[in-house]
């Protein structure tokens, strides 16, 4: 089962920055609940772009959002106190957006997680700088999930990004990614793998086009969760249709589902 | 590079038929401009529908065909002695389409290839039918390049088919090819791997979509040639976004390239 991390009440959105700003609570709660019917699994909230205002901002966030829906959240913040009180708020297991090898991230977060209920998105990001190779992305992952399971996190609560970099930038940007996720799936067994899909188009025209397509081949290579827009119909019609091709979808029942609904279409 | 083996014309195809029978070159002529125009790297030539004709019907369209375009053909039937003959008409190297490990078909496309400068298509096929596993494929691949090799055919002359089975029958179908491909290009480094998408998608809806679909899933796996129509704009901006993606497209220069020319659309 593909876990669709919604990724639509972030502050760095002009529109809900403005929406916060002027506490427009129908704003939120109309695209959370969008969010919602359109499939997916965790809603992010990410409260960081009004500088100085994010506890506020975080907490009124976090009030309007579960209002608005049932699912669980995904707690969006580089800050272990936005997060630690965020944490106290939320009603369902969150989803924790994130935790890496940063020296001074990771020894902030992992007292934080320590003991917790909850799930973790860990970047493969470390203090040298984003990963060159792919070896260097699985070294990272492995170490990461090693510290995490040291703390008594199952594998399955672990969602390891890989960090998409443009192919605008160096040509093996994508193949690097993809063998990295690859192996993680199969060197460490039991855990996820996510990130945010835009940025392997940054620097690039029909970047929607270039997204959805390499959701296909990440998803090729055992890619099982992504932070995305549920409300773009073409990147959901990809997925659905990738689903049904790796073998994720008994029967093609969910597919063909899709189909009848008019949601995949050209 | 990619090799698209331009699929159109085929008599099994009702119109391509029925040129063939009322000798209306024209109708050849124009279709084999445009699979060229729009990228085809061979043309494959298919004279096998009409019982009893497939000699003369092969010979004329081999001179049409040619007339119509400087890319090599791909020439397609399960005959030896149809090859044979058509193997004589042919300017330019061709793509032989194809042989595998059926006893009947060994045995006599075996000293048809031997000695003669052509590619070849392999199918992994045997008398014990359909492969059931990826490993299956994998053996019957090892199998076929090795007999090609003894003959003395080089691997960057060997296209690999795995025999893409539909989703419609069995779930892991698509993985099952995938993980074929996957392991072919690595442990028989320097064959290629091609194959009909189509069949992908047989007995279910929206076709195109999956297959196109599928094609990046295929991609993401060493996937680097496939029999398709080179007509069909959707799976060619897919194609062009796969190998961009893929890492085979320095500077993204030809996805650059075909987004101006209004090629990569939605």
């Amino acid at each position: 089962m593909f876990t669709i991390i919604g990724e639509r009440i972030n502050t760095t959105l002009g529109k809900v920055k403005k929406a916060v700003e002027n506490r427009d609570a129908e704003y939120i709660i109309q695209d959370v609940k969008k969010q919602t019917q359109c499939g997916a699994t965790y809603i992010d909230v990410n409260a960081g772009a009004r500088i100085g205002h994010e506890k506020e901002d975080m907490k009124w966030l976090l009030k309007i959002v579960q209002e608005a829906t049932d699912l669980p959240l995904c707690l969006d913040s580089p800050d272990p106190l936005i997060l630690e009180m965020a944490y106290a708020l939320v009603d369902k297991t969150p989803l924790v957006n994130s935790i890496s090898l940063e020296k001074e991230r990771f020894d902030s977060m992992m007292p934080f997680i320590e003991g917790k209920k909850c799930k973790i998105i860990a970047l493969c990001m470390d203090d040298s700088g984003m990963p060159k190779t792919s070896e260097d992305i699985i070294n990272r992952a492995k170490t990461i999930v090693a510290e995490l399971e040291k703390i008594g996190m199952k594998r399955d609560d672990i969602f390891v990004d890989p960090l998409i970099q443009p192919m605008s930038v160096e040509n093996n940007n994508g193949t690097m990614a993809m063998d990295a996720v690859k192996a993680i799936m199969s060197d460490l067994k039991g855990v996820h793998t996510t990130g945010g899909l835009s940025n392997i188009s940054y620097g690039l025209p029909k970047r929607k086009i270039i997204n959805r397509n390499f959701l296909l081949m990440m998803m090729a290579n055992g890619f099982d969760s992504a932070i995305m827009d549920p409300l773009d119909k073409d990147i959901m019609a990809a997925l659905k249709t990738g689903e049904m091709l790796a073998g994720h979808d008994d029967y093609c029942m969910n597919f063909l589902k899709s189909v009848r609904a008019g949601d995949i279409e050209a």
